[in-house]
């Protein structure tokens, strides 16, 4: 697939964008590829790595050819970054992102972009709990789903070209509003990594238990609820603050659950107990199915031989 | 090493009971292996895989010579089958299990059996969400932990013997009393798994997000939750209804740390979240350095080549 971008400009790049960075490289060989990021110590690395043609000093000088810039930062970084570079995008250039948060975004970007530059937001929704240049693979994308919610005055060759550009890193993409991809994403993402962070926080301070038992006999479910909870802080801070609203809609439904489960362990209900992990098992299987997931045990986490 | 039981009877062949067989036929190949299973379509699964030197029809053929029967049932099973082994086990022989609940296990059991039996409960926390005689294999004690939870009374030399068998099969081996025992996997194993499941309930119940939005956008977060809810329905049901005092009291301290995420998230107090999701990633790197986890970026999932 040839690409739709000459020029590709990153701005931050830590997973997500070094990953763009490794993925670009790999899919179109063609696309001159430039980068920056607010580290010293992340650009030095990243001329280290060669990840791109061009690590810039200044965001400015990153973008001011770019066909594509891509937002990679934390989404409470953006409006200060997009002010910067404003000035200096190229005319017909498109701005776009990777953010896990929409609407807000959106609000706060629009007005600081100047007439002749597109914005089209967009969601890989993939990652690792790991964070920074090195924590990144050009196979990140292969086969999760990109969303983009772009407005109803959004170009359609604009949405085209952004599109054939996550297809060309292998990724599956969906556009739809972005107050419906907040919703989505609070159920399919942030709550879940809010109670993760939550109940790691609540073992760590019980008093009858010691840290060093609960990290010890972790493997009995807890340990998986830690690898969520190692990630990034900062970007997460940001889009529990950006997406609030969803985030606390998911979150009394959820509280609303755990009450009646509650209750019925209370009371010894024991069916109501196995209808719902009955019904749990099934849409396991449906997201190993869709592609979305290892079918192997455990994921397919390496068992030591014994 | 060789082992301390010349024959050792399992009940119940699922995950646990089946990778006890294979990992002592690997560890010790001396020791003869007899197992009952209540379904007939398991016992023939059994003859199939090999799995044992001897696969009994009725539980109290399985039990009559050995030396050690490990109950490897859903606990809510136990007393039903106690009752019926009693009467035929031999004298000096051990009665231990792998239940994850131990209190109430061993407040029902030790009425039950005869005067010549010691019973020494254990627990091995280790699984995978797979469930049956297949999902086993033998090396999913290694490295693990083991928890043995012995009466005051309980002979020393029966408690070494049970040490030295799951010291054999590769798991590390920590004795503890039996309410400490509820209370320590209350918080690492049973509430993470009620959370889980609760989760992927309420995401299926949603009525502004379709499942197949849930399935698809899963990569998020969600999916690493919908693994834990894929395992074994009774099992749970019983964890539940048999450790019903631990798991409600850490229950309610979750909900409680949860309300104040709600409410910083409400007033956009980033420091509180900041703060919390900075701690915990430092437990993610004590659950690694434990060897309870593997460092690799998503629990090395295979990530496909794009």
């Amino acid at each position: 697939m040839s690409s739709p971008f000459p020029h590709v400009a990153i701005l931050g790049a830590g997973l997500i964008g070094s990953s763009i960075l490794r993925a670009s490289k790999a899919h179109f060989p063609g696309t001159r590829l430039s980068v920056y990021d607010v580290s010293p110590d992340v650009r030095a690395r990243l001329r280290t790595l060669g990840l791109a043609d061009y690590v810039a000093d200044t965001a400015q000088a990153a973008v001011m050819e770019a066909a594509l810039v891509i937002l990679c930062l934390p989404v409470g970084g953006y409006a200060a970054a997009v002010a910067e570079i404003a000035p200096h995008l190229k005319a017909g250039a498109i701005l776009s992102d990777v953010g896990s948060v929409k609407a807000q975004v959106i609000a706060h970007i629009a007005p600081l972009l100047p007439e002749h530059v597109v914005f089209v937001p967009a969601h890989p929704v993939a990652g690792t709990e790991n964070s920074g240049p090195d924590a990144g693979f050009a196979s990140l994308f292969a086969n999760r789903w990109c969303i983009l919610t772009p407005q109803a005055d959004t170009p359609a060759q604009s949405i085209a070209a952004v599109t054939s550009f996550w297809e060309g890193l292998g990724a599956n993409v969906e556009a739809m509003d972005a107050n419906h991809h907040d919703l989505v994403l609070a159920v399919t993402s942030h709550v879940p990594h809010l109670i993760a962070y939550t109940i790691v926080g609540t073992a760590s301070d019980l008093e009858g238990v010691t840290n060093s038992e609960v990290i010890k006999f972790s493997a009995g479910g807890f340990r998986d609820f830690t690898r969520i909870a190692a990630s990034d802080p900062t970007m997460w801070r940001d889009v529990f603050l950006h997406n609030r609203s969803a985030v606390l809609e998911i979150l009394q439904r959820l509280t609303e659950d755990i009450t009646i489960l509650q209750r019925a362990i209370r009371w010894g209900e024991g069916d109501k107990l196995f209808d719902l992990f009955t019904r749990t098992r099934a849409i396991r299987r449906q997201v190993i199915d869709a592609g979305q997931d290892t079918a192997a045990s455990d994921f397919g986490r390496p068992h030591s031989e014994g």
